[in-house]
């Protein structure tokens, strides 16, 4: 009786998960946020670079946004952050506005993380995630895969210690192939060295280790450390080979400390001009993060929320844009990582906090001689898994309408940038979806013999009455398409003229709007014009319900039947009676 | 054989109505062309005063599109020149580039009367015409009705000879209540006397002639030559009254003759700026023009072809450019009125045209003393029965989702002009059309008792097996509404521990794109694990086809069943054997 309120007081403030927290998954969570703390440096000061920010930024990035996520997050292992292509959109969305490494770039890198998290809390608040469902598959996977190539392309030039100006692809492809005679030898040297390292110890570095005898367990977190084993050995090469005096170029002096309390710009026109960006980083961030946290989800049998994750991701960076940092998200990599190494509750996320936080404090010094080129490599072995070649032939294979959406993506994207295209493919795919739904399939439907189904005459063996028409239209009946259906009907009636009624299977149509309706008036007219009766077959109970309500149905010439199989048994009794009729050709497959 | 290949050579070059045309052709085609001819000389002065040009404009404006459709055109009575709509979209569209009434206004009019020709010819000819289908009826209308009020608004203006600025409904309405102080009363009297006779000229002046006796087909004509008597009164009381030394603004000198050559200006930074406006018009034309030849068509059980009218109204519109004209399209009143009055073919139209070319020629000196007063009271007359009331009401009744697409048309025309209004309407049917169809109708179905059919347990009293769940989704498979699927199979899956099967009834399913399909195999994969199996019923012949093609159907744990009813014959033979199961509870409807 006395520990009880206490406790459920507590438990208020609390996330679920606190309860029942036990010595074994604080062992749990506190190895796994070790490995992703050794992932997340490199990773941090590399795409702080990425987005033209200093390096300590990416390291103030990772802490706050993690300990909101870890408070509000409905995902246990979701580590949020900076990421490649959220990284990448936010330079292109800067680069308007300030000169990188400016201290107003920082400035509007913070303001966008700002507006970021106040669109990514409403879109919560509102329940608006569904919004992310508008982005098709082979649009976030061609944008993500274009994405990864035009940052490998841009990081190319660091790698080689290249000069080249320009933003999008082709650009940044043909300088760099131009000149390639002046690349700067020690440089590349020590970024392919990196680079063939860290895609070695991807792969080959675990497998070696166990079959040097090293524990299962341990040759994991080794590997694991395969980044931060690069930065360190060539920064000790830059250093002790005086490659800075070479030409080699490094992250030089980055200050120690806790994360500066920030402030956004308050500056309407910027904000203005910043809308349209910062909402394509909240929806592509939030479908990265939901994402990869159903999968996850998913392997335990947990589910996530979309609408706090919403919330989540917006408190995290609003928490970015107070502490100094940029627009993050739950990123794949890392929380694979976390994943894999164990993690538990969200409390590995705090933890990894409190590990970037230390080495925010403490490790500064030590990246002085990190060469960029090594940060380059890090960033290029990261985005390289991104791409999925796969998805091409496999989306080219099933439908050419998604394959024409990924190419657009693929080509704004590399060809115009990030923005453009996502929009490109965003605009198309929906595009395409209307111009197929404006153009339905409208199939002859007869009966098939000795059954009550009735199927297209055009693929199946059965049998009609001269005296019946039977159509199924195959889709929801709405403004854009509902002409075509006057159109197929008044071509189909002017053949026949021994037509006495036309039966509209309804059993696709899950919709009639107000545009459709008005056809189906005038399709009612005209036939009622030329003798005919229209009538409707097996209309669904809500578009039935809509259509109580007008005069259609009491003007209707002919009459609405639960099944098409008693329109048929009452309008062409002969077809059952001796069971002749029209016999179809043979059937089409 | 002499004569036949001759025929046959003049034939190939002469519209088919030619053939057989004969004398009593010739003679309908001639009263309606004089009836129509009389009607369009104040319309056509009128028109070009609302669209900001000089009244000739509008007469040049009714000949050569007139002749050009009359050789290209589909419908028998359309007759093609200017109408209210897209004169007032031309002046907006113009206002912004060249002051009303300078000749720098009249060239931008030229080019843009040459752009919307070029759309509508490249439309045709692409066979483009289907995108007139994503105008929705509720959008239509409610444009033409705020354009409608737009109109009479402006023009009550000049009727009351008020100088009022302002473009916006708003600004316009508030304008003249603040100003009613300053009306010119002899503007007003003019003015309010020709409306009220025009109004009364419309209902009352042909039942009066009838009744003293005059025949009716000569008081038709004498009701339809209203508007000029209105015209010739007002100018005689203008002139000898010397109402235009008191204020009483005049049409003033026109200058008479043919209508000139004129060309488009070559100007690529012009064109640009106006090809959305062009676009817009030439959409809105089409529509209205489209619409109207359908509805005159349809009375004489005749078709148009909306491909070939596109091509038509491209020509008609080029050659108004050529011919120092404005953007035209099919009127509704004067084609309804060339129907009336009893046209049989095209050549209606092309003695129409000699009939304002005589004129543009001759009666020019005769229009000086016409009160601008009475050609806004000739517009009003005009625009007045273009708004359509009942159609809120209706719209509201049938469809809350048509109506706000109606509302933010009109309420966009008013408030920000008919630009604004149709991109609104257009955008917001189409994303509310979206988001319907990402939000699909999900109901678990089972059996009718002693029937194959399979219905909502919800509306229905019907039977179900607790190891089998059948559920039918009323919309295609695509981006927008895969994941909505997902969730409800999770859902309902939870928490039901007996359910050995899931049966997805794809009757009402149209499509699946390849995000749906990556869902389905994620939907699979969650049941699989879950100890479940996954099956598909009713599957469409098109979507199988495409299915066929992919490692889906391989990998499904469970099958495609033909019928639904099949599928539960054989996972829940007991629900045959002896007819129990999960009895449903009481239909609710």
């Amino acid at each position: 009786m006395k520990a009880r309120p206490r406790r459920l007081q507590a438990q208020r403030w609390l996330p679920a998960w606190c309860e029942g927290y036990q010595r074994e998954t604080l062992a749990s969570d506190a190895v796994a946020a070790a490995i992703v703390t050794l992932m997340l440096i490199p990773q941090s000061l590399a795409y702080a670079s990425l987005a033209g920010l200093p390096p300590e930024v990416g390291l103030y990035a990772s802490i706050a946004p993690l300990l909101m996520y870890a408070l509000l997050g409905t995902s246990r292992v979701l580590a949020v952050g900076p990421v490649a292509v959220v990284s990448l959109m936010t330079a292109t969305a800067i680069g308007d506005h300030a000169a990188a490494g400016s201290a107003a770039y920082w400035a509007v890198a913070i303001t966008l993380a700002f507006l970021s998290g106040l669109m990514l809390l409403a879109m919560g608040l509102l329940r608006l995630g569904f919004v992310a469902n508008f982005l098709s598959h082979p649009v976030i996977s061609g944008f993500i895969s274009a994405s990864a190539v035009l940052i490998a392309a841009g990081q190319a030039r660091v790698l080689l210690g290249l000069q080249v100006p320009g933003e999008h692809f082709v650009e940044i492809a043909a300088g760099v192939l131009a000149r390639l005679s002046q690349v700067h030898g020690p440089t590349a040297l020590l970024g392919l060295g990196a680079l063939a390292f860290l895609f070695w110890t991807r792969k080959g570095l675990k497998p070696l280790l166990i079959r040097l005898g090293m524990p299962s367990r341990l040759a994991d977190f080794t590997a694991r450390a395969g980044p931060v084993m690069g930065i360190v050995v060539t920064a000790l090469l830059t250093w002790g080979l005086g490659l800075q005096e070479q030409g080699v170029r490094v992250v030089g002096a980055v200050p120690a400390g806790l994360p500066p309390l920030t402030t956004p710009l308050w500056d309407p026109a910027l904000w203005q001009s910043l809308a349209v960006p910062a909402l394509l980083i909240s929806v592509v961030g939030f479908v990265e993060s939901v994402s990869v946290g159903q999968t996850l989800a998913a392997r335990r049998r947990e589910r996530i929320e979309p609408d706090r994750e919403l919330v989540a991701l917006g408190a995290s960076n609003l928490g970015a844009a107070f502490s100094g940092g940029f627009p993050v998200t739950g990123g794949f990599a890392r929380s694979v990582v976390n994943f894999d190494a164990g993690a538990r509750t969200p409390a590995a996320g705090a933890f990894t906090a409190v590990g970037i936080l230390l080495a925010a404090l403490l490790l500064t010094p030590a990246l002085y001689y990190v060469p960029q080129a090594t940060l380059a490599a890090t960033i290029i072995v990261a985005v390289v898994s991104l791409i999925d070649l796969g998805m091409f032939r496999r989306t080219w294979r099933y439908s050419r309408t998604d394959f024409l959406a990924l190419l657009a993506t693929v080509i704004g994207t590399l060809g115009w940038g990030v923005e453009a295209g996502l929009i490109a493919g965003v605009a198309l795919s929906l595009g395409l979806f209307l111009l197929r739904t404006s153009r339905p399939h409208i199939a002859q439907v007869g009966l098939v013999p000795g059954t009550e189904y009735f199927r297209n005459v055009k693929r199946h063996r059965v049998i009609e009455s001269p005296a019946v028409l039977g159509l199924r239209v195959d889709e929801s009946l709405y403004f854009a398409n509902s002409r075509a259906l006057e159109d197929w009907i008044n071509a189909a009636v002017a053949g026949r003229p021994g037509l006495r009624h036309v039966v509209l299977q309804c059993s696709a149509v899950n919709a009639i709007d107000a545009s459709a309706l008005e056809s189906l008036e005038h399709i009612d007219e005209r036939l009622r014009g030329a003798g005919l009766q229209f009538h409707l077959s097996e209309v669904k109970g809500p578009v039935m319900d809509r259509l109580q309500g007008t005069d259609f149905l009491t003007q209707l010439s002919g009459r609405v039947f639960l099944t098409h199989y008693q329109a048929l048994r009452e309008l062409a009794p002969d077809l059952f009676g001796v069971e002749e009729g029209v016999k179809s050709p043979a059937p089409v497959f």
